[in-house]
């Protein structure tokens, strides 16, 4: 619907407008904005007046733009990521207090791992994992929990698409991930190091919803010289079946 | 630009869509959802269908519809929101440590205030405050707090404009709010019962960005009857500088 010439939807190019903006580069100009859209200046000038008016981009005062207030309220209102970190948030506190390392939340979207909440430690010097950042399923810790998990028609989509590596760690022969999904699932958690982001390693447990769904991943991620595995995977063991408990009792009996 | 026969843009409509998505329905039926957005059948069956293209509405199993993680995810990239909240969560966890009850974090965002970040406490009957949620601005603690610090200009607009009651003890003669501003800007705290929730107390605090500039209000919800006001204010204060710290520190020095 409402189509520009070159036939892209108005909200396809919302979508661009909004996406420009992320954590290294929350302002911008006018002009700048048009850019990381791939937007000409024209349609991105009346586009973003458009949004302004709607308070889903705001105009500082020095005409820098910026994501807007009523843009994540719109978004964080019957979000499934606020209802569950809202719900897993106290037993993150739990294991940040036993592990004083990152701790994050993730599920999977649109083919990828999307971190939907992460507690920093101040003791953890690592610059990832982000709120809202993606990474790709099979370089994520929380990412092969919840693969392991999914159903198998999933696990073969996955498995034979394009598995480029992160860093020379990552994992990207399908059979060795197939034998570290069995591994999973018999075990009960991941510990790999460095196939994310080197020097660290990422501890990942599943969280089921109702009817033994995987709902989400709970993780953290620990220096890959500290011996932290042992005492690490009982912590998010213990939270996640907590976490998983209270999915269970929010959820709504269908009919 | 892309109007309607009615003169209504794209942007505008796709707002009414995803507000009509919320905390107490979440998810809903097409015909649920062009009735919330107060739109015809067609155009809503158009929209949402290049809303779910997008992921920024997703479909359930069952048909039903609710928000999408990638609109969640397009919000919260870049967003004041998340930035403010994260610097803010380990104070407002000292906070509701020591005081064992609703922490809130709010700011004023297009004439009312918007709840950016809620630390439930499991001692709390309270259902009030939710993240996302806005308040009239003169029936929240937080609320006054914002418009105590704010440029004599708004005050003027908010003051002169409807003050509606949200309860009987909400006050709506300006001239008792001006005083109320008054002491608040003197004690550096507001703690009136039962404005905006009979029954409770809200106690807010300001915290302030760069340049004394009011940035939020930190506030806590206590049960009216109990003597919790002397005990909570110099928690909030505490943790709000805290967090007027943490802001400052982390503010872009702009040339």
């Amino acid at each position: 619907m409402a189509n520009s010439p070159s036939g892209e939807s108005v909200i396809s190019r919302v979508v661009r407008v909004m996406a420009a903006f992320d954590r290294d580069v929350p302002t911008m100009t006018l002009s700048g904005l048009a850019r990381r859209a791939g937007l000409p200046l024209t349609t991105a000038h009346r586009l973003v007046d458009d949004l302004v008016l709607h308070g889903l981009i705001e105009r500082l005062p020095d005409g820098n733009l910026r994501s807007g207030m009523r843009m994540w309220e719109l978004a964080a209102r019957g979000s499934r990521a606020l209802n569950l970190r809202e719900l897993a948030l106290p037993f993150m506190d739990d294991v940040q207090a036993a592990v004083h390392q990152h701790t994050t939340l993730a599920v999977l979207d649109h083919g990828t791992v999307l971190y939907v909440e992460r507690l920093s430690s101040p003791k953890s010097s690592l610059d990832a994992a982000h709120i809202a950042q993606r990474m790709p399923i099979h370089a994520a810790s929380s990412g092969l929990v919840l693969l392991a998990f999914s159903p198998p028609g999933f696990q073969d989509e996955v498995l034979s698409g394009p598995l480029a590596p992160v860093t020379p760690e990552t994992v990207v022969d399908p059979a060795l991930i197939r034998k570290h999904l069995a591994e999973i699932r018999q075990r009960g958690y991941v510990a790999l190091p460095g196939i994310g982001v080197t020097e660290w390693t990422g501890i990942a447990v599943p969280v089921f919803g109702p009817g033994k769904t995987i709902a989400a991943a709970l993780n953290a991620i620990v220096p890959r010289q500290e011996a932290a595995v042992p005492v690490t995977v009982p912590a998010l063991l213990t939270a996640a079946n907590g976490i998983s408990r209270a999915l269970k009792a929010s959820a709504v009996p269908r009919p």
